[in-house]
């Protein structure tokens, strides 16, 4: 995960790097997130490094003596060319050579990638690791990974810390119960379903079938989704289980949805959500509370 | 202001707050940047405190007895039933009555805004003012106005914090000199200029007629629009004018701009903006120059 700068802000640079970590991700370029979170960090040369050196080749070779087995950029200039520098470099250092990798971060990846790759396996550099970045969203990566250009990792920045399809989350809290009182809102457009609730997943061997939200009290089959964080104005301790657990919790979860909902495109057969009964009268009742009062 | 929930952490709200305080906004909800940068601090009452009151009635004559002078929120229920509730409240308080405004936040705004000032006008509530707000932005916001909806406040949060059109911004910080020597990356696609520059604005009156970019040192006519902000790691006292100055030097530099490009929509003439002889001049002996080098 290499989306620090574009994030808004410094808690948001972490807030990301967590949320990515739960998500799979394998490190981060975010030294704070490294060092609050343990979070492996990862990185690579920047394009202002090599362009800070009179040439590369004086870059690349500065570089890799404060860095054994980092991984070089290789397109500030012209990219092969790049390449070919680094193999002349694995001549002439032998056994001091160490460099882990390459980073393409510009142009067309898949070409490079296996032109790069030619070129490495060629001078029995194997090892080297291919890393692919720049502009990647889930769709480039796809599509890379379709194409079986030969990239070992891929290091994703603006499209997860803002994700342009999706900006503004218009989720935002809204009070269903006071002092064990249901209450709601009626706003047109904006009508909520007033009471504590609870939902619960219906399950068919290993995999989820369905979710229904009903009454927090109400009967429902299934196994409840929801588990209570905060009492008294305090979090309990249940609800911090750490980056491993929360990564492992999510795995799990995913594993258990139907191989159509894991898809980037949309389901061809949407993930059934239902509104109990119980949920329905509560809201019908609750409206017509209301309009006695009016 | 109202966009504090949907910013992305504590730094980008401040932020945002600070720069729509640059922009013109008056005032803001965010009680932090209030206290830290003298932000005025604006607000009305929050649906949730309506609904946490067995009924309406009692939520607006608490919350009004709390804060005289406040804007009470209308369309939790049914907004021009709350209008006339306002209004009874009104006619039993008297002198005691000090509400300042009314908050219309869900539906047709301007038939609403237009209804709750026929009814406060004839109840005699003339200083009561309109606010809007509700997933707001600038072509709603012009909307409203075009179709002369009486509506004295407009309240702007999500779309102001994290703006759909535009979420991720792509400029990024790139060397172009070194120790005095010029640099700059040669990458497909991502050419840049190298050398240190100045942006010389031409001015025909009092009205900006175009832009050029130059060379640091080159002779250009017009007015130099970069200013040192940092020496040596320090940042210039001139460098933080405060907000009152920034205010007023971002309203002066958007006067000059010519009226067509102060619209919603793409201006039919766009502004010019060239690129100066010397600047190309620098980048062919770059682009030369390391050519000899591969």
């Amino acid at each position: 995960y290499f989306g620090a700068r574009r994030t808004h802000g410094r808690d948001a640079a972490l807030a990301c790097a967590r949320a990515l970590s739960i998500a799979g991700y394998v490190g981060t370029s975010n030294l704070e997130a490294g060092q609050r979170l343990g979070i492996p960090v990862v990185g690579t040369v920047a394009h202002s490094y090599i362009e800070a050196h009179p040439d590369e080749e004086q870059a690349f070779i500065r570089f890799a003596e404060h860095y054994p087995g980092t991984t070089l950029l290789v397109d500030t200039y012209d990219t092969l060319h790049a390449v070919q520098r680094i193999i002349a470099l694995s001549h002439r250092l032998g056994e001091r050579f160490k460099v882990g990798g390459i980073r393409l971060d510009s142009g067309d990846r898949a070409t490079l990638a296996r032109q790069s790759r030619s070129l490495l396996d060629a001078a029995g550099l194997t090892d080297v690791r291919i890393v692919a970045s720049g502009n990647l969203d889930e769709y480039r990566v796809a599509a890379l990974r379709a194409a079986r250009a030969p990239i070992d990792v891929f290091g994703v920045g603006t499209a997860v810390s803002v994700v342009a399809d999706g900006p503004s989350l218009e989720a935002a809290y809204k009070l269903v119960s006071y002092n064990g009182r249901d209450c709601g809102k009626l706003s047109p457009g904006k009508v909520s379903l007033p009471g504590p609730k609870q939902v619960y997943r219906i399950m068919e061997g290993n995999s989820a079938i369905g979710d229904v939200i009903a009454r927090r009290d109400e009967a429902v089959m299934g196994e409840p989704l929801l588990h209570c964080v905060m009492r008294k104005g305090c979090r309990l301790p249940s609800a911090s289980p750490g980056l491993s657990a929360s990564r492992a919790h999510l795995a799990a979860g995913l594993d258990r949805l139907p191989a159509r909902l894991q898809s980037l495109s949309d389901a061809a057969q949407p993930y059934p959500v239902a509104v109990s009964q119980a949920l329905l009268a509560a809201q019908s009742r609750f409206q017509q509370l209301h309009s006695e009062d009016t």
